[in-house]
């Protein structure tokens, strides 16, 4: 933790729980008969309830958005650039909250849970979430808070789905719905990197068909393969020349296997440093609730259709240099939603950084966030 | 094999075996001291022996690039498209020979081949080789088929990466140059794809450090990982979308990790069946020889230097929807060329099939490629 503490951060945070007892059904026909949802929340809610704000997370991400969770922290949450007084998610004014989702590894009830019922992990047993029930279980927890209705949700990619998808379910209970380098369903090709992803994973002999928990074991390979083609996939080829170009490792062609050129030692070690951090199989969930995500096929394939609910003010933000959700893929959003009658902004941030540029402090993409956020708060009294 | 046998096929052919005694030094420092290549010929050498064409085949190419090896063969050499009376590659003209590259797994020396002074596989011990050494292979190759000059070197993707090599380190023994899908070197996230692909072997239980052999396995997982990653950069994203769309399987989601969309359908058929033709050391041979290649590093990075004692015709081709190496890579090569002061031409082909395409039979290709090599054979009498 950096010291003295950055005078724009949230500082010190705790995750906390929520438990809810009340069986929740899934688009795949099972239910969770109880569950926990692990958040964190910065900023107050005022006396209306009028200035909450939803952070959705994205495959890899959690609860743990802004600050810092103890005083060893070297790194805070994985938004600080963008949640925190003074910043573009300005928690002067809004009271923020970050809630990891189910089937996730960060606390909240997933796969490498124990289940109360067999007192093992469920491991494969977890049911397959989707978008859909994602949104399900944050509304109860939207309740659980006592809050009515949302200032905004916000998310960035698998997140941006999920904020589409608040504004068809609960269409009352979201004033604002910001989309970021997101998609109205994956393309075949997003679709087939995440199944080399899965196979690396389940073919992986420490896999054991998902009870690596009971073997001691971990898929370590498989997860840190789906975490290096992962990042291929979020950084474009630009932002690959620029930060690693062909550059050697050791200066010299070492005619052998060994790391030799940049590039590969990077992604060595987010692959390694990944497979510390994160469960395989909620992996795998998240990949399978991306694929299954088309809310337009149960409306004869329009997402117009689809939106034709949705009340919300929207903002949907797209990466120029972004090729995995590419700014094409934002603008079949927006024109769905002009299609349907919304009222929606967009806009196409310059940006070498790929897909990650969502979680980067880009000050055009930033200074587009926070004017229409301040917008929103100059609506209610601070 | 198809009964009766195409009009326009070259018909049944046999591979053939050449052997080398003279030791080969390679780029790595090491030598091999004697090898075999195995090749296959097709079309007559003339008497002047002025009409012979090499063929320098891809990652995952081999020597049977065109007709078929027995009557069982239910499909053709690999660029039976191309190749064959009357075709673009006219073996009524034209005597065309194809090799297997040192270090491959059709017959040539490789890491599967018995080391005669072991008597075990070579596995680990095969050293690495390069594009160059290829081509000094090749070249020897051409004296023992009695060929002085070669009236074309034709190669697409790593295939076209030796092209360029044979202009530059034999200038004097090829006519034409025709490098179809190539690039002057790999980009990062090119080698970041490839690192992937190799990680996935070398983490394979299996693979044994390379001794697989030996231990009656094969890091089949490893290699059908690589493959279906691979086959990701081989199709563009409009190609995928077109073949397969999201169309399921089943016609429905059934919320679980078994094949449920089309595209995983293709990719894990195309993984399982490649284990059992390609061999798993070969495959980090060609991958470590593409991230290799980059004539202009000797050059201060200027591969218009590189390209200076060049002197064949150039037919520079690539494809619209090809992301591996795009269109703009195959422009980096002819504006180097034009830069050397060289004779090129270049098109680019509007084709949806992705880096792919250079294997397709696309009229619009296949006609360019026709008329350039006509106006060759119609110098020489048939």
């Amino acid at each position: 933790m950096p010291n003295p503490l950055p005078a724009d951060s949230v500082g010190l945070v705790q995750p906390q729980t929520a438990h809810f007892s009340e069986p929740l059904p899934l688009d795949g026909g099972k239910e969770l008969p109880h569950y926990d949802l692990v958040y964190e929340s910065y900023g107050q809610l005022n006396a209306k309830k009028s200035n909450a704000i939803l952070i959705c997370h994205a495959l890899s991400g959690d609860q743990h958005a802004a600050g810092y969770n103890s005083l060893e922290d070297k790194k805070p949450g994985w938004w600080e650039s963008a949640i925190g007084p003074g910043k573009a998610i300005n928690t002067d004014h809004f009271f923020v909250v970050a809630v990891n989702n189910l089937g996730g590894c960060k606390g909240s009830t997933g796969p490498s849970s124990l289940n109360p019922e067999t007192g093992k992990h469920y491991g494969p047993d977890f049911p397959i979430v989707t978008v859909r029930d994602w949104v399900n279980s944050q509304q109860r927890f939207m309740r659980y808070l006592g809050i009515d209705v949302w200032a905004a949700v916000i998310g960035g990619s698998l997140g941006g789905m999920q904020v589409l998808q608040w504004s068809m379910d609960y269409p009352e209970q979201i004033k604002n719905a910001v989309v970021i380098a997101a998609a109205p369903k994956l393309s075949a090709q997003n679709i087939a990197f995440n199944e080399v992803a899965r196979q690396a994973i389940i073919s992986d002999p420490d896999f054991y068909a998902g009870r690596y928990y009971e073997h001691d074991a971990k898929p370590r390979r498989g997860v840190m393969l789906a975490r290096m083609l992962g990042h291929i996939t979020y950084l474009s080829d630009d932002a690959m020349r620029a930060k690693f170009g062909r550059e050697l490792r050791s200066g010299k062609i070492n005619y052998g296997f060994d790391v030799e050129f940049q590039v590969e030692s990077y992604l060595r070690y987010q692959g390694r440093s990944f497979v510390d951090r994160f469960d395989a199989n909620t992996y795998l969930l998240m990949t399978k609730a991306l694929d299954y995500f088309d809310p337009a096929a149960e409306h004869g394939d329009s997402f117009a259709a689809a939106l034709k609910p949705a009340t919300a003010q929207f903002l949907v933000l797209s990466f120029t240099s972004d090729w995995r959700f590419a700014p094409s893929r934002s603008q079949e959003i927006v024109q769905a939603l002009v299609e349907a009658g919304k009222s929606v902004s967009y806009a196409t941030i310059t940006a070498n950084h790929g897909h990650d540029a969502f979680l980067m402090p880009i000050p055009d993409y930033l200074n587009i966030l926070s004017a229409y956020l301040q917008r929103i708060a100059d609506e209610f009294p601070t």
